[in-house]
């Protein structure tokens, strides 16, 4: 006998990556960005006053959603605030997901997707990555809601924006492009959550902006699918220093950019000096890599490093069971891992 | 044609209180406290580092578990955190109701509830409170979800923790009491979270610790119940700061039983008050009293308030139309606003 619904009851929870609470560590497990925030976002954060924590935050986020709309040139009713992008998904999947209304996405991608659509009691239809023709799958799935991670995690792979307009216009229902990871691509699909009327964009500030602390997300769509989702949020979902600090931190794009720019240097440093460790690793347009183990077991190597404090992610999960996912960090936090390799490797 | 699930398309949405820009107000209408957090709070705030925003947030909260469970003589595996009361209420409606599974309560009561029985397209049951047999009749329905707000809003009554264990008894479902206000009651119900295994009581530290601003609540239940709420939350549901700033708050209790008895004192003070300009008002066991306009119209007085900068809470539904909500402020702002109610009635 159980008091939960049954597919709750059933379901084994989504497990997020570790989170040691030390500080001596290489942490290279979760994608965060390894360079602090802007000086900006901590001039913020020291000037909070007693009276906006003793008051409720602003239901919308509106300073937030100007500054936004300014930096990306967007109207500013194109814009929900959300508690980290996890809150959009959960929002998006409670929206438009049911038993009767499946949620469609590429495989393998963020694991999150599937346990949301459990929570919802809802099917799924997974279409994997290898299948060459599947764009095509999920346009002939149409979907309720289609989420495609873009660029993908865990693989790091990026789709161009044209094929994704050309799969919104084939859908019945919502294609949710899951951009967390795109301030480390080549291109976005802003354009995209303008032109149709069925397209929401998720943007994080947890990774380019070096915020995931604060948990701040945002999405972008018309403004009809927006007042549908504030319909699903929680009203207070996003606190009044989370709301102050994305402000500050959107707003410095000076600095945003050249953390960006060091992030995508160190990442291709680190694609040549992991292959040059027999590493396989395709090229990445985020801020880790995925590279397969060729010569050396996956969970092995996992553990190994963990044990010297350096922690880098494993998924148990088909197509991932030879592969270790690796967050850029800094150059010297970079050095000790491959270090570590090298010395892990026996030479 | 909508791309939204018919139940979210039909609903109106929740309509939380107006939250002015301003600061030279008097803000009477969506109980906050009316003095500034503990200045431990602020110490805390001040001395956060930037190394506690890059980085993800524990996604258990563990720290603030700590120190809750400590004041409050309970395992720190009772406890859940969320971010806010509204969080943990959203959680529970996703993990115990769906289109079979109604929830029940008796009304009026936070407008809430209803809100999200519609989001998990579940039918709910509402019993009056003015029906001398409410309970039994909460008993009898025996709701995968029976919520009892205790003490309740918008009315600021109170029922003994004893009817509510002799419920507790006879129902099949989960029982939830939502005691968002309850530092201003003479009396908790924590011994029934401990002892029943169907008991979920919600806790917030927007009133009685002044930090509505910083969204966090928590939940007390027995460790199962704890376990299947975390499957349903999002990960990282509670910022850094928001836990930080939440353990420093609950650690400082000297602060906190001043701050409150401060406020019990100017309610008592307030109904007096009140009764004096002839409105009807109930004794609250809350920060707020629910006053009955007898001899005026309370949508007029609500309005005529506003346009002075004085804000109280106006709810156009069935049972409070003669109504006004009013937080209890400073002996300041409540002079402001007695000062006001006496001028618009014309002595």
């Amino acid at each position: 006998m159980t008091y939960f619904r049954n597919n709750i009851e059933e379901l084994a929870g989504y497990a997020p990556g570790f989170q040691p609470s030390q500080t001596d560590v290489v942490k290279l497990n979760t994608n965060e960005n390894p360079y602090p925030p802007s000086p900006k976002v901590m001039e913020k954060v020291h000037n909070i006053t007693s009276e906006s924590l003793r008051r409720y935050p602003a239901p919308l986020g509106d300073i937030f959603r100007t500054a936004a709309a300014e930096v990306l040139g967007i109207p500013s009713d194109h814009i929900i605030c959300t508690n980290g992008g996890d809150d959009l998904l959960t929002i998006c999947f409670r929206a438009f997901c049911d038993e009767d209304r499946p949620a469609a996405y590429p495989t393998p991608t963020y694991s999150l997707y599937s346990v949301l659509a459990a929570l919802q009691d809802s099917p799924v239809i997974e279409i994997p990555y290898e299948k060459p023709d599947w764009l095509d799958r999920l346009a002939q799935a149409s979907a309720p809601l289609t989420v495609v991670c873009n660029p993908n995690a865990p693989t790091g792979s990026h789709v161009p924006a044209r094929k994704l307009a050309e799969l919104a216009g084939q859908l019945e229902g919502i294609l949710l492009i899951d951009e967390a990871y795109v301030d480390f691509a080549e291109e976005n699909c802003i354009q995209l959550a303008r032109d149709f009327e069925n397209v929401i964009l998720l943007r994080s500030l947890s990774k380019g902006y070096s915020l995931a602390g604060i948990r701040f997300g945002f999405g972008i769509a018309q403004p009809k699918l927006i007042e549908g989702l504030l319909k699903v949020k929680d009203s207070y979902n996003v606190d009044t220093v989370a709301i102050e600090v994305a402000t500050a931190a959107i707003s410095d794009q000076d600095y945003f950019k050249a953390n960006v720019a060091a992030i995508k240097a160190e990442r291709e440093r680190m694609v040549q000096e992991l292959r040059a460790l027999d590493f396989e690793v395709p090229q990445s347009y985020s801020n880790f890599v995925l590279a397969r183990c060729v010569k050396t077991d996956a969970r092995q190597i996992h553990q190994n490093l963990a044990e010297k404090n350096i922690y880098v992610r494993y998924f148990d999960l088909p197509g991932l069971e030879d592969k270790l996912r690796i967050s850029i960090g800094t150059p010297e936090q970079d050095m000790v891992l491959l270090q570590a390799l090298q010395e892990l490797r026996g030479r």
